[in-house]
């Protein structure tokens, strides 16, 4: 698959001011899809902006079973990172205008989906491990979004603040 | 490329106790490279555990021409998400024995850059933008790390304590 061929089939308008870049004709590495995300949301106009890990609804990411034993040892922790895959962004916008307004600020500087690796980043809630689904409230991304990572969270203490 | 290609060139060896499967036969989804770290360690061994957005040392983070507007807004921004690709990992472990005791945990209940998609997240302070690199404070990986992503970093308050 290539950056084009992909992004092709769910490519969003290019709005007054956003301004696109030719796509690298190389990928550099490749990304295993380890499970899919179940939420309550199957439009992204439905998706909060951002997630609530003390009150949001329960999610479930389910991990595939090829990947069962790395949940050992997970059971207990209360936060958790979720990497995943944002399968509807374009990868080619530099410059976006999320205020469909004209005035645009750099993929760099958003955290919206639409960048050259459309990967999200959320600390999320556990609440339950289920078999290989984890339980967990902080998510705000479709129904059907793949996972791409799970790790424990623990310091933001260490974080700058 | 495959996942077995890419890993066979730097696989580190399984120890007592740690589990390996199969990768899977097809990738999902690609990265692009955006750009390359440089830090002050060459080896694995020399990294700091943690990086310390606060006393660590100045590490450059080089973004490709190619996304230099993507950076337009960042300046201001103090701290920032930088996603990386470990690509010294191997993919394949799913129960890991980071204390060489042989007594394991899961992949996913570790942040060890062993995992099926070997990508790191690190908060950082910003403290210069010159040109398309960014230095900032608070990383921990190898010199010559691929850049991923990066992001503005707001809420921590936002985050479950």
């Amino acid at each position: 698959m290539t950056g084009k061929a992909s992004a092709s089939s769910e490519l969003s308008d290019v709005r007054p001011g956003e301004v696109v870049v030719d796509l690298p004709s190389e990928a550099d590495a490749h990304i295993y899809f380890i499970g899919r995300i179940a939420t309550p949301w199957t439009r992204r106009a439905d998706c909060p902006r951002k997630g609530d890990p003390d009150n949001g609804p329960p999610c479930r990411v389910a991990i595939d079973p090829r990947w069962a034993d790395a949940l050992a040892g997970l059971e207990g922790t209360e936060r958790v990172q979720v990497l995943y895959w944002m399968d509807r962004a374009r990868r080619d916008l530099v410059l976006q205008s999320p205020a469909h307004d004209g005035t645009t600020r750099g993929t760099f500087a958003l955290r919206s989906p639409n960048r050259p690796n459309p990967i999200a980043s959320s600390i999320v809630r556990l609440i339950a491990i289920e078999g290989t689904t984890l339980v967990v409230r902080g998510l705000d991304c479709l129904d059907g979004t793949p996972v791409v990572d799970v790790k424990p969270e623990h310091c933001v203490g260490a974080e700058p603040q």
